[in-house]
């Protein structure tokens, strides 16, 4: 089969690679309908050492089941199913707390001897517990949108469930990204009042606005955060979902929660401290957040895409062919292209 | 009036001041019955530059209710009364969420020309709001418990419920100071399954394990973790309060949590910065707490205060009149006393 493969920093290259067999009797061959860039594999693309074995890329995608391993009970050949962006066992003590980006089975695809989910086929391993059967056929209308429940919508929704985002909510989300506009769906979807989208690339802004922004603040730092207060009373938001990474945007929502708020993040941090010190305290601020147990959200957000209620999918505003995965890259890291789908 | 002022670290004196005089409509005047002395005290204690004029010390008391303001109505002349460690409206959007450490019109005892609570009397502003009337006589043996109401056992509270300690968890409590062992009871009443304390001073843990704890760790930093790990099968700590405030018992806190726990801080901290970085995003590490809003918990907590189900006042291992505040200070200070009770 054919795959993307990372050998460096803007080093992608499609390339044959081995097709993908059972290897553990909890395994399942997928072969890869839909998959797509996300905004966390830039971060190689960015800074990733020169290497001549080359990482297997791609964690998002959604196939046809094409052989399953003997213990695989639920998933059957020719079923169309969607993985989140880690795999796990969905039965240990972490997946049954819904926290299965920690499960004690799991793991991360592209890693491990695992494939990566932008390639023609995937060996997913305790796919039992990770592969969720979509009840659309393969040419359906709604793929995009559920592609999005692998990764950009589960992240962006846990971002509102952890900052605890409920009816009537001020809620700021930092970024304009794939999964900050995923976040402002998931913000309104679960009822705030007031949703401001902070970012300055107009044509997200705009898709935002669609999502159910309701302010957008072009500006950062001080600025930004004086903004924010302005819109908001004077006091911040209620809840903030940080979803770039930087540290500058780390001490934005800082800056900008009401006392009492909650801070979520989901972009990966950039920095290794931060500041959490006195006024963090004095105000009873909440620091949460963190890599979306994906698996846990696919149920649950499954039947708003089936009946249109969201519509994730639009976040991808390119779609390209394997062999155009590396322009792809750089098209996003360029920012010309939001999110980039790969139809197999 | 005869009340404790600092003038600097290690400096406290006790020394006559004007009578309390009601000021605003809203304000009541309180004779002390009973005030205590706090850890935080401690903090200005080791390092406050000298000063001429000195700072009102204490924000801890009840008393007996001895002037009223006009506008005031939930009290009356002769009731007695304990405050929570900051005054507040209860009123205002702040408070009604349960927040009203940062209430619009609240404030700090000892600061802004309010008194503080180590004298003879205070006037307490915004009283209808602040001052909660307890159902006991001013002789009762209860009232050591129902001060600790002020501060220190609603403090272990909001560490408790802030970390989110429900039935089953096992919860790890950082530090065997009047928060911590208090904490401990809060932990232990909301249900916690296994309470570990860590500290070495083991007078205060063995009233600690009298308080609910299970467990025992002296060891610090990579041994206290590697203790905790141990006891907790491995994974570390679902809860963790954290009654210190310095960077070493965070970084442990970190060290010792469960991927997906939380950790409330009550401690002032001692820093400007802490380990935010990929792994608490990778573990999904909730970072919560702060100063307690007193006054949202007292309700809650006196018919167990009231009835014997809790005994917070056990914390105070020493007892003074005014005029051994100083040497009270110095006790504490050197560790000779856990928590000092003031009998006016």
């Amino acid at each position: 089969m054919r795959a993307a493969i990372m050998y460096g920093a803007g080093d992608v290259r499609v390339e044959d690679r081995p097709d993908p067999t059972i290897v553990q009797p909890t395994d399942t061959v997928v072969r890869t309908v839909l998959s797509c860039v996300c905004g966390s594999d830039l971060w190689p693309y960015k800074s990733m050492p020169a290497t001549d074995t080359g990482r297997p890329m791609g964690h998002e995608f959604l196939g046809i089941v094409e052989e399953t391993g003997s213990d695989v009970t639920h998933i059957k050949v020719g079923d169309l199913v969607v993985t989140p962006f880690t795999y796990c066992d969905n039965t240990c003590d972490y997946c049954k707390k819904g926290l299965q980006s920690s499960c004690r089975h799991g793991g991360r695809y592209g890693w491990d001897g695992v494939d990566g989910g932008q390639g023609e086929a995937v060996r997913v391993p305790q796919s039992d517990g990770t592969l969720v059967k979509l009840p659309v056929d393969a040419d359906s209308e709604l793929l995009p949108s559920l592609l999005a429940l692998s990764d950009v919508m589960g992240t962006g929704h846990h971002g509102a469930v952890t900052a605890g985002v409920r009816p009537g909510d001020r809620v700021l989300v930092i970024g304009d990204g794939a999964v900050g506009l995923s976040a402002v769906l998931a913000a309104k979807r679960l009822g705030a009042e007031q949703i401001i989208l902070m970012g300055r690339h107009t044509d997200r802004t705009d898709l935002g606005r669609e999502f159910g922004a309701t302010d957008v603040v072009a500006e950062r730092g001080n600025e930004g955060i004086a903004r924010v207060r302005e819109l908001t009373g004077g006091d911040g938001a209620d809840r903030i979902i940080e979803a770039v990474g930087s540290r500058q945007t780390l001490d934005t929502a800082f800056g900008a929660i009401i006392d009492g708020g909650t801070i979520s993040r989901l972009g990966v941090p950039q920095y290794m401290e931060g500041p959490v010190g006195a006024d963090m305290i004095m105000r009873n601020i909440t620091l949460t957040g963190g890599v979306s147990p994906a698996r846990a959200y696919i149920e649950e957000l499954l039947p708003d895409v089936l009946s249109g209620v969201i519509n994730p999918g639009r976040v991808f505003d390119q779609t390209v062919v394997l062999d155009e995965v590396p322009q792809a890259y750089k098209d996003m890291n360029d920012r010309r292209v939001l999110k980039a789908l790969i139809r197999l």
